[in-house]
C-alpha cells in the first residue's frame, strides 16, 4: 500500500474493470439481431463476440499476423460470428458493420467508475492501459465521462497485453519507471504480467463482468498490492 | 467554417497557442538564475532557451539524429545555455537540471484557454498536436487544468512538426481522416503544414507570445478556415 501511495500513474484495464461491456454490447446488438432475425439472447451474443477476442489477439501476439488495432479485430470477429449465425454476406453493408462494431465505444461505466476515477485523478495521473485502440478509448471516455489524463496501452505500444511492451511502453510514455505505475485490473492474468514488468498491482473485484454465472477472477490469485470492490473503494483506500 | 463544423477532432498547438510559455519559463527560471548569480532578465533567458528549440528539432527532422523526446532536447538546450552564461559544469546536479527542465510542464494557460477548451470539448474531441512529448503534455494538462480527451502529436508520431507524419499519425490515432481534423495554432507555419496534409485550419492570434515586441505571426498568412482572438472566441464561432 505504501508503495502505491508513491506512484505517479494509475493505468487501468478498461473492458470489465472500468466498463460493463457485456450488458452494453447486448443492448447495442439487440436492434441488429432483431433486424437480421437472428434468434439469440443478446447477452449470449455479447459473450460469443467477446469469446473471439483473445484468439484474435493471440495471432498477433504470436507473430502470425502484424499488429492491427482492436477495432479491426472486433469487426472481423463480428463478421465471423454473423456467418456462424447463417447471416448471408451482404445483409449488412460496411457502414452497418462499422456502426455495430462501434458498440465497443458505447459501453456503460460500472456505477462506481466515474466517481472513483474522478477522486483518484486528484492525486494520481490516470489513463487506460487497455488492449483498446486510441480512438476507441477516446470515444469510450467521451461516451461515459471517463476523465483520463492520457491514453496509453495497446494502441500506443502496438502490441497486446499481456505482452510486456504494453506495460513498459505505457510507463515510458508517462515518463515514469514501472515501479511508479500501478496496474488496476479485474483480471489476474493482467496483473501477473504487469507485476513481471515491475508495476504495482491493484485488483478490482468485478464478479458479474461475465454475467451471474461468472467462474473466473472472483478472487485475487496472488498477494496483489491492493484489492478493492470498486474504484470508489480504491479511491478511499488511497486517501483520495 | 461549415467544413469545420463537420470536424470530429480539434488538434491544438500548445506552446504559445494554449499556454504562455515565456512568462512561465521566466518565473520558473528566476530562482535558479539567482542561485547561480547569472545576471540576466529571466524573460530574456526564456527567449534564449526557446531560441534553441527549433535548431535542436531540426537535427532530428533532417535525419542527422534519431528521434528523442522534447524533454531531452529542452534539457540539452538548458545545459548549452548555461555554458554560454559561464556556469561551470557541476554547479547544478542532474536532479536540479531535470527539475528546471520540468519548468516546461508548469506553463500557465492563456486566460481564455481552459474556458475555451471546456466549451469546445462539448462538441468536438480535443487534444494537443504539439511537439511536446506525451508525459510533458500530460503533466502540463494536470498543472493547468487543460481538459484534453487524448494526447496526440510528436510523442506519438516520433517526429516533429512541421513533418507531415505528426499531423497524419495524430488524425489516424483518433480514427479520423485528415479532412475531419482541425489544426488550431497561433503559428502560420504550423497551419501551412497541416493544410498540406489535408487538415482544416484555425488561426488564433497570440500577439504577445514572444513579448510586447513580437514581430511574427501577428496576422494570418493565408485564408485559414477560421481566425479567432482566443479559444473562447473560437468556441463562440463554432457555436460551443
Amino acid at each position: 500500500m505504501s508503495a502505491i501511495a508513491e506512484a505517479g500513474f494509475l493505468g487501468f484495464d478498461v473492458f470489465g474493470t472500468v466498463v460493463d461491456w457485456r450488458t452494453s454490447i447486448a443492448r447495442e446488438s439487440a436492434p441488429y439481431l432483431q433486424r437480421l432475425a437472428v434468434q439469440i439472447d443478446p447477452l449470449a451474443f455479447a459473450d460469443q463476440w467477446r469469446s473471439l477476442y483473445q484468439p484474435s489477439m493471440q495471432r498477433i501476439r504470436s507473430g502470425q499476423r502484424p499488429f492491427v488495432t482492436l477495432d479491426v479485430l472486433n469487426r472481423e470477429n463480428l463478421e465471423a460470428l454473423l456467418i456462424r449465425h447463417d447471416v448471408e454476406a451482404g445483409r449488412l453493408d460496411a457502414s452497418d458493420i462499422a456502426a455495430w462494431t462501434a458498440a465497443w465505444e458505447k459501453l456503460d461505466p460500472w456505477p462506481d467508475s466515474v466517481e472513483g476515477l474522478t477522486r483518484l485523478k486528484r492525486r494520481f495521473a490516470i489513463g487506460p492501459i487497455s488492449n483498446g485502440h486510441i480512438a476507441g478509448m477516446m470515444n469510450l471516455a467521451r461516451y461515459g465521462g471517463l476523465p483520463w489524463d492520457v491514453i496509453t496501452g495497446a494502441g500506443l505500444a502496438r502490441a497486446y497485453k499481456p505482452q510486456p511492451e504494453v506495460y513498459l511502453r505505457s510507463a515510458e510514455a508517462v515518463g515514469l519507471p514501472p515501479q511508479r505505475v500501478v496496474m488496476v485490473a479485474a483480471h489476474n492474468d493482467d496483473l501477473v504480467a504487469a507485476r513481471a514488468c515491475g508495476l504495482h498491482t491493484a485488483f478490482i473485484r468485478r464478479p458479474t463482468e461475465y454475467g451471474p454465472e461468472q467462474k473466473t477472477d472472483l478472487l485475487p490469485a496472488q498477494d496483489w498490492d491492493i484489492v478493492a470492490n470498486s474504484l470508489s473503494e480504491l479511491a478511499a483506500m488511497l486517501d483520495c
